[in-house]
């Protein structure tokens, strides 16, 4: 058992029941404060936040022989480049300094803790490039089914974890808010394009991991070494314009359609801090070619969900989903990004896709929630909601429970603004 | 006029007839020597390189008050963020230090003057994102004759500069050779797929354009600003693998099939060089909506060549074919990229797509060339091409002349090596 992961241990910081951050969790974050707007990392717990760079100054974190730079960093990716036996040893030292026995530590805690709501939260991974996979065989199948319905799943499909290339220059962090997206579309039965602000905004519930480690151009992963590269996970939301790329994804793929924002939650869980929740993945038949083949459990056990809160206030959760329903697992996805030689580099990140489930309360986005803005969903205060308005708040949270610990990803916020005008 | 075009300067520097870099080009570039191996900014006259870090050094470039570690730096990113007006100025005094008149300079010029042969042209730009366009009116008939023949050009192609998002991390600098990559595809006939190297390994003919100037998320560059957000251009090799591509890419584009590698030619030459050659584009029908519109010239009068040449050394010029022929221009492309508030940053890469002509001997990629492999290219030693082989070495030319000046471009080489075997 990794040691961090030990779910015997309690803390001397207060941790209130369903806390996403209890001491097994560690998660690692950047942030800063008013009184000190230098960034720098942290770690999580209870409703706190933990200045790792403090703690390393305070020679706390000595023996680990990481460099002060690597916590004084504006990224995660400095940390995430000593390798996971580093940073595992980080955490097992994190562990250790707020154990409920360290009571010299928590005389000390004033100079390393901060209150949670206290301090801001910055994008904590430097991102080279973004992939986005299509992983999930009941949102693939449920799209499919609204454009194709003769044909909703392509043939493909089963034998590829299908994936593309989205932007990385526009992923914030949670609570970043946007202006709603102008662009040209095609509305239902016109010959002629129009040209404006997308009516059909959309969020897509997904999780990203992190790469927290290389390789070098024309040596692919293989798979069995593929969860190696792979650091942390973190909340995605793929925010979506339906009528902009409908009207422009023929035939190179979304573009305008997504590259306008998307939302990150503030903390990378570690891999390591997910391993109690593995599960096995759905069965995949047909049987995969052989690079896509692996033993064990590579699937998580996520829950996740969705919640839309209007300006006044109404609020509804939209989605329960959770991560395991995804066909295709990140080691999969992983060794098929690079069997043809692609490099992948420390930051870069990789989305699972739209994670929905069977159920139609499990739908990871208002397309196939309100099945194309057909059977809206009501808010609290009786508004409807067939896509997102200007004003909402969309909150995605996610965690992994069992056996009385809870270890949470945070919320991914984002506001929609409205639209720009000339 | 911009001063560092004056047709009438001539240098110091010999400058060979037919040369790509004259005094009035001075494009940018970072290279490395064996006897000092940091990487620095450069220029290039005639066959040399001028090291700006040395110039620099030697008070050379004193008054213009840029930073010494904006010349002693990887990449060009840091001079491209001085702004256009600033790197304007530091033509105009290469010009003057070059210049024939200049003897002083010619003096100390075994201080900063290098063989071009003699140094290692580097990557010149640090790419955050890779945008890719598919502009060219004839390519996109071309592909879409072979793969939709009752319906090549879709749509929307004549409303939208068609675009997608590519992987930087594997854009790598002319000379850098690469492994065949490996992947699923659909033999014509089959019902299931295979696993293995391309068989179908193709080059795309481009021009890349390097963005110089940021704009913040949710703010649209305007038609009319676009080329003040454009740095310069370098001629881009998006090698494909067709056979992947047609089994992966719908319905969210291409994907494996691009990501193993893309060559760039190692110098940045920048708008103002090529201020002289500005040309009408192709008259636009239908109108395109009023971002899309624009006054003035905004294309460019750029011949491109293709030559493959094998490992035993036959050779063919296989395209001729020039850039103003693109049906979308640049500040199209970046308007419409940046309409629904997608944020571009400095050293951000947009590629043209594939630049054909009308007649068969100006497409821009052996797909059309060979007319998908129906109608081979032979090469000077009687052996044909289909596609790219094993051992070929691709090279992209480009340049602009007239009035007997040559604004060149240099090369863009690529090497094929077989493929990995496990």
């Amino acid at each position: 058992m990794i040691k961090a992961n030990d779910p015997t241990r309690r803390s001397w910081v207060e941790v209130p029941s369903g806390s996403d951050f209890p001491i097994q969790n560690l998660p690692f974050g950047v942030f800063r404060t008013k009184s000190n707007p230098s960034p720098r990392l942290c770690t999580a717990i209870g409703e706190s936040v933990v200045d790792l760079a403090v703690l390393n100054y305070m020679d706390l974190l000595d023996d680990l022989e990481i460099d002060h730079e690597v916590f004084n960093n504006r990224y995660l990716n400095d940390l995430m480049a000593l390798g996971k036996a580093k940073v595992r040893e980080l955490r097992d030292r994190l562990a250790e300094i707020l154990d409920a026995v360290n009571d010299e530590a928590k005389q000390l805690s004033w100079h390393f803790l901060h209150p949670m709501e206290k301090v801001e939260l910055l994008m904590p991974v430097q991102v080279g490039d973004y992939t986005d996979f299509y992983s999930s065989l009941e949102h693939a199948t449920n799209i499919g089914k609204m454009l194709r319905p003769d044909n909703p799943l392509l043939p493909n499909w089963k034998h590829i974890p299908v994936g593309y290339h989205g932007r990385a220059s526009s992923i914030v962090a949670s609570g970043t808010p946007f202006v709603r997206p102008q662009g040209q579309m095609l509305p239902p039965g016109a010959e002629q394009p129009i040209f404006g602000p997308t009516k059909l905004l959309d969020f897509e519930l997904e999780m990203a991991f992190v790469v927290g480690k290389a390789n070098p151009m024309g040596k692919p992963i293989r798979i069995e070494n593929a969860e190696n590269h792979i650091f942390g996970l973190m909340l995605f939301n793929d925010w979506s314009a339906r009528d902009i790329q409908g009207w422009e994804y023929q035939p190179l793929g979304p573009f305008l359609a997504k590259n306008f924002a998307s939302t990150v939650s503030p903390w990378v869980v570690t891999l390591d801090a997910l391993e109690p929740f593995r599960v096995a993945g759905p069965a995949q038949d047909p049987k995969p070619f052989p690079y896509l083949q692996f033993e064990g459990e590579k699937s998580f056990d996520i829950d996740l969900e969705v919640e839309i809160e209007s300006e006044s206030g109404a609020k509804a959760t939209v989605s329960r989903s959770n991560f395991k329903y995804m066909y295709w697992n990140m080691a999969q996805q992983l060794a098929h990004h690079t069997v043809n030689g692609c490099n992948m580099n420390i930051g870069d990140l990789c989305g699972s896709g739209t994670i929905s489930g069977l159920t139609t309360d499990s739908y990871g986005s208002m397309m196939e929630l309100t099945w194309r803005g057909s059977q809206p969903i009501k808010l609290s205060d009786g508004s409807e909601r067939k896509f997102i308005n200007d004003g909402d708040t969309v909150t995605l949270r996610g965690w992994c429970e069992r056996n009385g610990i809870r270890i949470g990803f945070g919320e991914a916020v984002g506001k929609v603004l409205p639209a720009l005008t000339d």
